[in-house]
């Protein structure tokens, strides 16, 4: 199994702050999240400012599309995104055209379809027949706010779909302690937000966590 | 049963066209919507100008929250939303905090859950039970676009959520001709994006959206 990949959660209020936290990981991280959160409140900026300032990365936008597919897929890709999420609410017709417009594109565009726990395997499957390739599975902030923990439901859920060919991320409040209970799973991408943002040394923090995947990985 | 309001979906790129848009039908819509895309594109100074432009206007934030209630929350609350919707993928302590967040504002404040096809009927007594409000019944742009029309189904849903006592909004390329099959239900909202903003004479044809309410309302 391939070594995963480190992403940086971006959930950041302001684009500067946001670039000021890549600046001191960047060496130590390979995939840059444009969060939610920092979309919102810069709008698609922040998307252009983090590839010109770091074009070396993968950016993923965390857009959640749930509609209008072609429009925030031309909107994230264009303006500097390699990677976008969609909610697992959205209808397939929307997911069908979201994955068909990053065909079109020359360079490396895909998909990530992003799961909360309200989701249906059925679902799933017609991911799978319109040709998503990657899947996050997300811990919801607020269900860890709540107390709870990595349950073996949340492990089951990654292992069967990373079992079914998708990329898989993992994401939701993901320290260093938590890696190895994915050890026997094939990991695309672990997203690190505030275990790297909030750490003292966040290089450190980062290398921690890189360190952690070649105990297990490899 | 009281009279429908009508409010305009600003999906627009930039908050110019937005505003250009809504100058053109101020006097004839009751709630402006600072779309997703338009947030996406323009980040949250979308709803601060919208707001300052327009302070008698209920504004609905469709942030399509999925997590991170209370950041997302505050951040459209501060700015000038009235309302804002999260995205029915969103787990129910989510909802909860949004709801919760909500109650703290002197003024009124609602959340609005943002319905796909992808929602069980379980999440809607969760959302009733935590005390939310607002639901939007949605038609996914793609799915109109794939051909598909108001069914009974969207019907008897939409007749349910009412008959539930939530305030409920249509929405998805609804048009004039639309209202009609809704009339022996209690509709809080319904959305016009498209007809009103496409259409050569936009007040005019908000003012057709009015009279029809009249005729099946009141």
């Amino acid at each position: 199994m391939a070594l995963p990949l480190l992403q940086i959660a971006l959930d950041n209020l302001t684009i500067k702050d946001a670039i000021e936290i890549v600046e001191k990981v960047e060496h130590d991280i390979d995939v840059i999240e444009v969060g939610t959160i920092l979309l919102a409140s810069e709008g698609k900026k922040a998307i252009v400012e983090l590839k010109k300032r770091f074009p070396n990365k993968i950016i993923v936008v965390d857009g959640k599309i749930a509609d209008a597919a072609k429009i925030f897929g031309k909107m994230f890709f264009d303006n500097g995104g390699d990677f976008t999420t969609a909610i697992c609410a959205a209808e397939t017709a929307t997911v069908k055209e979201l994955v068909d417009l990053s065909k079109t594109y020359s360079s490396s565009k895909e998909v990530q379809i992003e799961m909360t726990s309200n989701f249906t395997w059925e679902q799933v499957k017609q991911w799978k027949e319109v040709g998503v390739t990657q899947v996050v599975w997300h811990r919801a902030r607020d269900a860890q706010a709540a107390g709870k923990n990595w349950s073996d439901k949340d492990l089951e859920i990654v292992k069967k779909l990373a079992d079914m060919g998708f990329k898989v991320t993992v994401t939701g409040g993901v320290t260093v302690e938590d890696i190895k209970l994915f050890k026997d799973i094939n990991i695309y991408i672990f997203i690190a937000g505030r275990s790297i943002r909030d750490a003292q040394n966040p290089s450190q923090a980062a290398k921690e966590f890189k360190n952690e995947f070649k105990k297990y990985w490899n």
